[in-house]
């Protein structure tokens, strides 16, 4: 059984995760940081997408010693396991998700990734292969339920979050929205990719919860069925 | 003096105002459809982009026979004045814009549209000359003001939003968040164009109001200085 998943993302008002070169901006506010920081202790697992590593280069380590120690407390590591998906294994073995805190790594790379490449990763993770081009979301969400992960965050970036939400591969998509306009054709959206064109295939939601934080949004969606 | 501006746009929970084939697809409901006509009846003009004419061929009329009736009796046409942001004079003569119901229309044009376009338009609507190449929106919406026009509602699409939001010519914006998913890196979002690079240039907004609506989310966001 694949885990629970949950998207988590923050965005401008006009609905970008950053500027058109691609530069991380702060979007949301400490409110929103530690709201954040404590779904990451929650989970089992959290993932990002290798644009999201080459660009930002994230720890994804809980911040909070309090969380932290909590995690301890109930026999698990620091931080959750922080996964990769990696179809060409292009994560630098010098990436701070690799490097800074305890806890396990996954890489998750397709067929045609190099063998070189995969064995200079897997000093530092697990190496997970599925599909031939890229990595196979379906089979590989039930690989990490086999690995008795049952709680994913994914956090990013926009193509990322668009397999999730395109391949109904979510129960929860939690949307923060600042309060400024970044703007731009080109810039990353929250989901990105190819986009639907026939509206009896979008994916649609059920409102949980809205409400102001920060000096922002914070929605929490769920999969309609 | 400019109008009092308000943006208004409906935009899936992902931030896309349409496909990237930039058909429309419904992204609100009857609550919120009320409040946009609501809204439509008490301005004195709407304006919206030649995309939008060319993509939607949208009336922008009152629908409610009530709304109407209440323009009459204050003395307004039944429609507010219906503006085309259109540098080049490329509407259709034949546009539902131009065509359906009564009231003043006006098409903003720049220095190089064709004269003999010009001509055409002029048969149905104001053609005001400002710009060069495009546009000068600035100047425009000052004659706007010159013409007792006191609020304006821009409507779209993307480019035509960016525009107003990236020079400042904004006081409120209202934004209706669908309940679905339209994803693509291509497709339409709120605030198109070129986008902010530099944080210190992103426009900022104060919360006025969130809440839920239909089953998605209505943010109203205002200026901040």
């Amino acid at each position: 059984m694949r885990p629970y998943i949950i998207i988590n993302a923050a965005i401008s008002a006009d609905g970008k995760l950053s500027t058109r070169e691609r530069c991380q901006v702060p979007i949301s506010g400490s409110e929103d940081f530690a709201r954040v920081d404590r779904m990451r202790a929650d989970c089992d697992a959290i993932l990002v997408g290798i644009g999201t590593v080459l660009a930002d280069d994230p720890s994804l380590t809980v911040k909070s010693p309090a969380l932290r120690e909590e995690r301890k407390n109930r026999k698990a590591d620091e931080n959750p396991v922080r996964i990769v998906l990696d179809s060409d294994a292009q994560t630098p073995t010098t990436a701070d998700i690799l490097r800074k805190g305890e806890g396990k790594r996954i890489i998750a790379v397709s067929e045609k990734a190099d063998p070189e490449r995969m064995e200079a990763l897997g000093e530092y993770a697990e190496v997970i292969t599925s599909g031939e081009d890229t990595v196979d979301l379906c089979s590989f969400v039930q690989e990490l339920g086999n690995r008795k992960i049952k709680t994913l965050m994914v956090e990013g970036g926009g193509t990322v979050i668009w397999s999730f939400l395109s391949q109904g591969l979510f129960d929860e998509l939690h949307v923060y929205l600042g309060s400024m306009i970044i703007g731009g054709k080109t810039a990353p959206t929250l989901a990105d990719g190819e986009g639907f064109v026939d509206q009896s295939l979008f994916p649609r939601l059920t409102l949980d919860h809205v409400g102001q934080m920060d000096d922002g949004v914070l929605i929490r969606w769920k999969r309609r069925e």
